[in-house]
């Protein structure tokens, strides 16, 4: 949470406003619930960059008509194993959830699925989709492109976008998933830091002639580096590929609209684990394995996260709770509403700080 | 290559020699053939550190009995659209193709299939067996897990290993395929650095005590760097347990054994990508990816490579005018062979430098 924290609110009351808005603007119930849900799943694993905050430019998107609010999802193409969706240019969420219940039915039936969707909106974080594959006891991988904004030393244009990567495991003792961005760090990252005025690290960010930089202002207008190097732009280029040109979409840099809900394509792969070993000692092993990576050796200091592990101790606390927002986030979200009657009694019920 | 360059020799004669190592060590022949074919591959495409020395080390595993020259691959687990190939301790290579054979044989005949291995000491290359999966008009993925030897600042211990990723997609017009480890730099880099006692620049290695270091010895005797920190650490977390605890096999701090030859499990998927598109569009589509990036606005020093590019040119270069083997590699190549009363002169027949 960046900013002054205006108010503390359930994931139910933030869940609610947030499908009365997007019904109030003629989304479907069953698509604002979606979307809802999948903004509130970020924020209660303190991934707030991708909350309410980012579903409010959802409604910028809607209004301006640049999001379809009532889209027509159609099957492009299917087979046993695989299905393509036209988002028919729509709010993000409701097709990428479509997407991941289609991927999991068919691997409940043959054992792995894979499906993408194309023509759609900001779906989000990533790792919701693929928590709903992993939520029904499938292995789930998801492949995004996003609008380009990342590059390389000595090249001036962004080559690809953050392209993120996630990747589930079904447990039921531990959340095992991973939901990253290519880029060092996010753009948001470099935002925050210019808002505070501070110098960003050596390491994250190009100035729009491909040279480093440490000033905020000019990372904003430049570009942000891939982690690894050349190594984080080649994952990043084959994202590109699998989420672009495979399904028919366009690349990072083919991504048009300048509204911050622009999205590439997704790509979804859904396993059932059990074609590989009973799952239970599935389970067994990767406990273990939690238990081992704990217990090395290391400075009080260090810390090592198991893929998931910070998202859902956030998830406990703020579902018990609460989810602090910030006083821009609360205030544009209360205008927001006001501004379409949506009552927001639920907000101003829950705790203040 | 390191050191000086002894000899250049074709691949044709690089990769009968080593043939014949291998059959002369009692391992057959269609299994021979793929070990010094998956061998040579690695050097044809300047992998050097993956290619013959690396075969030479498989000779040493063998002798010491650590590495089953002639194993009985069997199938643990098999569905339609799935494969689990227990390999019985044997050298990873023909154990690998076989896995690669029979996942891209299942996806012609479903459109996705995915099949993992264990049991299997060092497959060498991961590209190399996506290559064939790609070659046989398939999107191809594989994971692998290595023994640990990665970790982070504060942990005086390995956490993972150096776990690659590699991904192809098929296009007759040009090689895309990723094939990368998730640390910065591979071990023998440090190596490398150390034989000429020069400094490693920051941000490789970590001592054994887990602190950053940049002397090569402390870093031979201490961890290498994830990529990205925490994200390349997470997503190697996550190559270690599809390849490990999902498949029934070992994580990459349980990996046994202590020869340069130990291997992990290995995962690899296949998609026909005509479940997608037609595969010509999408070909043509990349191909117009290519040349967009490659005309990014740039400085002349700078270059933007697609990934498997580099590798390409240098199989080109190296196809026809042979590959340089340096002098430690030779000799070594040469006195093994004679030990073995593997005729040579193939390699004799080859142009020096």
């Amino acid at each position: 949470v960046v900013g002054i924290i205006a108010r503390i609110v359930s994931g139910e009351a933030l869940r609610e406003v947030m499908r009365r808005i997007f019904e109030a603007l003629g989304v479907p119930r069953e698509f604002a619930e979606a979307t809802a849900d999948a903004l509130v799943f970020a924020n209660l694993r303190c991934v707030d960059s991708h909350g309410v905050s980012r579903g409010l430019n959802y409604v910028e998107g809607i209004k301006l008509g640049e999001i379809n609010p009532r889209p027509s999802i159609r099957v492009s193409r299917e087979t046993d194993i695989s299905v393509l969706l036209d988002g028919d240019g729509g709010l993000g969420p409701p097709i990428a959830c479509e997407l991941a219940v289609r991927v999991t039915e068919k691997a409940s039936r043959v054992g792995v699925a894979v499906g993408a969707a194309k023509n759609l909106r900001d779906v989000g974080a990533l790792g919701y989709y693929v928590s709903k594959v992993v939520s029904s006891g499938y292995i789930g991988v998801a492949v995004a492109n996003a609008k380009a904004r990342v590059s390389i030393p000595g090249v001036a244009s962004p080559i690809v976008g953050t392209n993120p990567v996630a990747v589930g495991i079904p447990s039921r003792r531990r959340t095992i998933l991973l939901d990253m961005a290519l880029s060092v760090v996010p753009y948001g990252r470099i935002l925050s830091y210019a808002s505070r005025g501070e110098e960003i690290p050596e390491g994250w960010a190009l100035n729009k002639l491909g040279r480093p930089t440490r000033s905020p202002k000019e990372a904003a207008e430049g570009y942000l580096l891939p982690i690894g190097g050349y190594k984080g732009l080649a994952l990043a280029m084959m994202v590109d590929l699998l989420a672009g040109p495979v399904i028919g979409g366009p690349t990072s840099l083919e991504i048009r609209g300048s509204g911050p809900y622009t999205q590439g394509g997704l790509m979804i792969l859904a396993i059932d684990p059990a074609i590989f070993r009973d799952p239970e000692e599935i389970e067994k092993d990767i406990e273990r394995y939690a238990e081992t990576i704990k217990s090395l050796p290391r400075d009080p200091a260090a810390e090592i996260v198991i893929p998931g592990e910070k998202a859902s101790r956030c998830f406990e606390e703020r579902s018990s709770k609460g989810i602090p927002l910030d006083d821009v986030t609360f205030s544009r979200l209360v205008k927001v509403a006001e501004e379409l009657g949506v009552d927001v009694s639920e907000l101003w019920a829950a705790s203040s700080t």
